[in-house]
Order: structure tokens, then C-alpha cells, then sequence
């Protein structure tokens, strides 16, 4: 590609939520093709998205790590920590555009689905009014949860929300109560927090709890089960819809950790 | 697979938005390995998900065509079409079920992902507590839609929703007001009154019209463009929740319908 165009172009390639299989025929395609891979990655840490494509890798590929600035000294809503990131970005930006520049195709991998709560679209937002861009959706992780938990999530007219559980308790509680399908992603550090949202909100009992769905070390267990509030920041709480509608109960008490024989 | 155990297994396979190359390795390989391939279609119509995974269909493989009631004459809130379904996914779980008895495996290919607003969950709920059952996540039809269109839709805290545009319109309109990024699913009929809605809510020229989303048809306008009130049932409404974050405007008036040279 790279070598039939004067510019190469930008693809924002979605890999899924974790299992490596997870990954779509094109989003293999456009790794194989690409001259560059752009990952995201924490400064000092290895990249999770960079982890689930490696057998996908062609020798020889050139590899841009964008490391995250650390910035655990800054408060998450201060003018310093946007503006750290905003360099970032920024910075990130300039070295994929000397690629692009140079005729070359830059993939930018994402966990889950690029333009969906990734960091990707911050680039996408800078480059893709100059180059020739596609996006490549792939496989959200809330996904690759439900999935695991065998959990079906909304059906029929159900409204779906996604809720951060960075949000304040009082909204949290508010907008559960008058949900019907909820993912409560980034729990985190906030699960004491998510817990008393749910008890209010009367989820509670309906809730559970997934850790690295689709992944080694998955982890599926209805969150009233769970003794302690230690939670991964990737870590979701699905309340489903779908046990709500008429004659559900009867049918399938929990479809929920489905799977095996009974 | 089918040979190891007395009994078969029961894979309900996420087949994506559309394209063919937006399923999944493990999708492929699922279909590699089926015996018996089952799909949704309207009676008397071509399955959509057994277009989108034809060239991955092994000679051989025993295929179950699982015909929806036509109900036309029946209102959909009525007993009668709710029995109808009933009686439907009573009888192709029979079916699946005998196949399952033979030690068959029996892969159900679903648009999109499996337990996101799919029939599969019908059958998934009434089978899996007494089959070996697995579920295999698949890209969306919204993400494909919001890929193809090159919006980003959700990011940071932002709530995301997905709201059937067959809610009335008093509920759409309140749920769009407090709503920060939406995909309005399932406007077919609707779109007049959720041109209303999204008007009266404030969204109306931040709204994007998506058709067929990564297939050969596909199209992308601002809904504000949109000069009829005819749409698909599958046709997609978006709402980004990324153009009201601070700065974004200076950034990038429209990541919308991006894509090509400036």
C-alpha cells in the first residue's frame, strides 16, 4: 500500500478484548500489511494490545511505542494532568505523521474497538482530516465479557448503558434505577463505591462481576459473592436486561455462568 | 470435537456488522469445525449472517434453517405474536437439540454479537444449562457503524446509551436529554418521530445517519441531510459524545465522515 501512494495512511485497527483469536480477518490482514505498528502502552509497562497481536507480527515490522506520561502526582481533573496528556498526544501525533509523511502505513492497535472509549481516537481526531485514515472495528472487552459469563446482556427494546464507575454515587444511583441493561465499566479502584450504587439502586443481586473476560486468568462471579473490593481498573459489572422480561424466570433461572452440563 | 463427546456442543458465533472480514479467527475456526450450521432468517428470505460467512462454510457441513413466523397480521404487543415466537424458539430449540443428542456440533451464526440484542439468546437460555455451550463474541453492528462513519463515540466518563428507536417519544426525548453519547438502533418506521425527538432533546445536527454500515451499500449523512424519513430497519442514528468534551472543537469540527485527503 504504502508503496503506491505518495503518503501512507493511518488505520485504527481494533484487536478485541484480550483472547488473541479475537481478533477479525481484517484487523489480521492490516497487521500484515502495515510498515509500522503504533501501540499504547503505560511508561514501563508492556502493552496489552501489543501482547495479543504478536503472533501476528510480520519480521522486520517497525514498532512506535506511545508511552502514557506518568502522572500519578497530578489530580485526574487538574489543568497539569490535561495538559500532560495533551502533549502526549500530541507528540504521538508528530511521530506517526513523520511515518505517514514518508509514505508509510501506521496501524495503531486497540484493545476492544478503536473509536469506543480508546485512546485512539485522540489521534483520529488530529490526523484524520490530513491523511488517508480507516478504522478497523473490533471486538468491544464488555463483549468479550458478557460472552464468557454466557450472560445475555439486552434484548427486544431494553435501553443499554454504559456507565463509567468514575462517576459520582449520587449519579451512579440515579442513572442505574432507571436502566434496564447496564455495563459498569473502569471499576477499579471504585467497586466499594459501585456496590452501594447497585444496593440502592436494587441491581445488587442481579449483578456480576467479570475479570479479563476471554482472557487465562478470567473471573466471572456474581458480585454479591465477592468479599472484598479489590478490583482491576479493567474490570466490568454487567447487570442484565434481559432476566426482566415476561416469563424469564421460569425459563432460565440464570443463563448467566452458562456453560458445562448440569 | 463431535466425535470425543456422547453429546454435542452448542456454539452461538458472533458473525459481525456485515463485511466478511470483520469476523473473528475464532469465528472461522468455529465454522471450520461445526457439523451442523444454524441461522436466523425471515420465512421466504435469504439469511443475512449465511451471506456474511459463505466462503467460510466447509462442503459437507448440515445446515439448519431456522424460519421466523411471519406474524405481519398480528400486533407485536399481542398474545398472539408472542406465542407465535414462543411456539418458534420452542421448536428450533427441538431441532437444535436432536442434533446436540447425536453428538453433533451445532454453530449459531448471529449478526453482530450474540447476546447483544440477537435471537440467539432465545435459544442460548432454553439449551445451555443442559449442553456444553460457548459463546463466541462478535464485532457489533454499531461498531461497524461508527468505524465506517470514522466517529468517534464515547470516551473518558461519558455515558454511552443504546435507546430502540421504538420507544415512545416521550421516553426517547427524556433519554436523550440527559444522555451523553447515543446510538439510536432499530430505526426502520421511527425516523420521523426520532427526528422529533432528537429536535426537541437538542442533538438533532450533532446526529449521524448510518445505512449498512461496512458493506457495499453503506451510507453516511448527518441526519439534518437527510431529506426523507425512509430507513432500513437495521439503519443506525449516532450521537457522539466526543464533540462536547473541552476543546474539541479547536481540535476537529467533524471526525465525523472522515477518511480521504483534506
Amino acid at each position: 500500500m504504502s508503496t503506491t501512494s505518495a503518503r501512507g495512511k493511518l488505520i485504527g485497527v481494533g484487536v478485541g478484548p484480550g483472547d488473541p483469536e479475537l481478533i477479525t480477518l481484517r484487523a489480521a490482514r492490516a497487521l500484515r500489511q502495515a510498515d509500522v505498528i503504533a501501540y499504547f502502552a503505560k511508561a514501563g509497562s508492556p502493552s496489552h494490545s501489543r501482547a495479543i497481536v504478536a503472533s501476528h507480527l510480520r519480521a522486520g515490522i517497525i514498532e512506535l511505542p506511545l508511552a502514557y506520561p506518568v502522572t500519578t502526582e497530578l489530580p485526574k481533573c487538574s489543568a497539569g494532568y490535561r495538559d500532560a496528556l495533551e502533549d502526549f498526544y500530541a507528540r504521538a501525533s508528530t511521530d506517526i505523521t513523520a511515518h505517514l509523511n514518508a509514505g508509510r502505513t501506521v496501524a495503531v492497535i486497540c484493545e476492544g474497538d478503536p473509536l469506543f472509549y480508546g485512546s485512539y481516537m485522540h489521534l483520529h481526531a488530529r490526523l484524520a482530516s490530513r491523511f488517508d485514515t480507516e478504522v478497523i472495528a473490533g471486538v468491544t472487552g464488555m463483549s468479550g465479557c458478557w460472552s464468557a459469563a454466557g450472560m445475555p446482556i439486552a434484548q427486544g427494546d431494553d435501553v443499554f448503558t454504559v456507565l463509567p464507575a468514575t462517576l459520582p454515587e449520587s449519579e451512579l444511583t440515579r442513572r442505574l434505577a432507571e436502566a434496564n441493561a447496564v455495563v459498569v465499566i473502569k471499576v477499579g479502584q471504585h467497586l466499594a463505591k459501585l456496590r452501594r450504587a447497585l444496593k440502592q439502586s436494587g441491581h445488587l443481586s442481579r449483578a456480576l462481576y467479570v475479570e479479563r473476560g476471554t482472557m487465562a486468568q478470567e473471573k466471572v462471579i456474581p458480585l454479591a459473592t465477592k468479599s472484598d473490593d479489590h478490583a482491576p481498573y479493567f474490570a466490568v459489572v454487567l447487570v442484565p436486561g434481559w432476566d426482566r422480561r415476561p416469563g424469564a424466570k421460569e425459563q432460565a433461572n440464570t443463563p448467566a455462568i452458562a456453560g458445562g452440563e448440569p
